[in-house]
């Protein structure tokens, strides 16, 4: 089974070609780190637009057949956060686990953290999880919840995907 | 009045038999160490239904009266795990603290704890709450929450609950 | 622009004068600590009566201007705590970092923390915050959360508040 992640960039300015998607960069490259097996990115650049949120992540499961999508911010208080809500419309379950712990993580470098809502979920085959908006967030985020990501993908019966030990430790409980 | 308490193991396999219930054995061997005070259990083994989950815990808190209910399985990721959604669906108010305490407790073993969406609330006279399926996991879930569970039926009015203190130590903040 | 807060004491039996509202008093006397900007409170003592918390929380924000609401009192499990459920049928946006937080920091001291329901979220241009019913647990909590709490109200168009920084660190991102 091939691996496709979508990596959804979700930002008015950088959509409007005010500055560049750095975070994107920053989970593509993250992943790269990560990832042993083979895999393909599916990259989306859009505005704060719930609906347009929504379309795009029920598009790079559906169409695309992304096992894993990531989204890179929208996830605060502001009226245009709308990260957690598009993602909670599409999801069919809700893993509030994510959220609390990349919260914790990020609380130890920002006390603003608790303003992030960020959050994750499954939607079919997919595992829907949202990072913070910044670079250096997102690696403190993503380093601490990837190490369950393959197992959760195993589990909605997406690819096996294997990981670079020496970069990050993914964990499968032997059953 | 009498001290009665739910236990209802959530498995598809367990209920047809391919293998014994082990994680309700657990619930209850570790309810027996913890209560000093007489109690009766009401068990229910059933598969991974939505509906079915949901028409057991109405059951057992309507029907036989259970102060507590305490479930075990289909918390996890899979297409087949919903006891949280029938847990939900049942309670009138939610206590996240439960979910969020377990899995911070749960973290400390294994990086997969995230994936658990177990939960916790109330239904009429009722705590409910939802355990991981493992029996290991099970008993470090409960050392975790159960201190706060004795005052909390106390507060929905159901009997008073007394608990080996020298096994664990329960707590009623003086008011 | 004028720095409004809300102060919501939500009881049955200090609404009715059985005992005075020290929680309330609490509040006061904290953000009077933690403020630099010059602020008026605008303050309501009402009964655990869900569609009345949810009107009061509308009135200030709406008709008083208030940036923040700070309820006390209605998060635990009984049948008459309702604060969190008005809070969020109130609410367009929640933002469970708040409530996760405030539980671990009252984790610390007392084992029935996780019964706390506490929440916050954002409602037009105010922030609203569930804290817990006692005077000494107030006080922990907003040291917690307070701190991210002027950024918060930047980011959803409310007046610059400042702290005094010997009291309180607030912290605001450099974007």
């Amino acid at each position: 089974m091939d691996i496709k992640i979508g990596i959804v960039t979700v930002s008015d300015r950088a959509s409007q070609g005010v500055y560049e998607d750095l975070s994107g960069k920053a989970i593509m490259d993250t992943l790269d780190e990560y990832l042993k097996s083979d895999w393909e990115s599916v990259y989306a650049l859009i505005p704060d637009e719930q609906k347009l949120i929504e379309e795009t992540l029920k598009k790079l499961s559906e169409e695309d057949g992304c096992c894993l999508i990531v989204t890179t911010g929208g996830t605060g208080p502001a009226p245009r956060d709308v990260t957690p809500e598009a993602t909670e419309n599409v999801c069919t379950k809700m893993l509030p686990g994510f959220g609390e712990l990349m919260r914790q993580i990020s609380l130890k470098y920002v006390p603003t953290a608790i303003l992030s809502r960020q959050t994750a979920g499954i939607y079919n085959k997919t595992l829907i999880i949202n990072l913070p908006g910044k670079p250096k967030s997102i690696k403190e985020c993503l380093d601490a919840v990837f190490p369950a990501v393959p197992y959760c993908i195993d589990l909605i019966g997406g690819p096996y995907i294997e990981c670079n030990e020496d970069v990050i430790k993914c964990f499968r409980p032997k059953s």
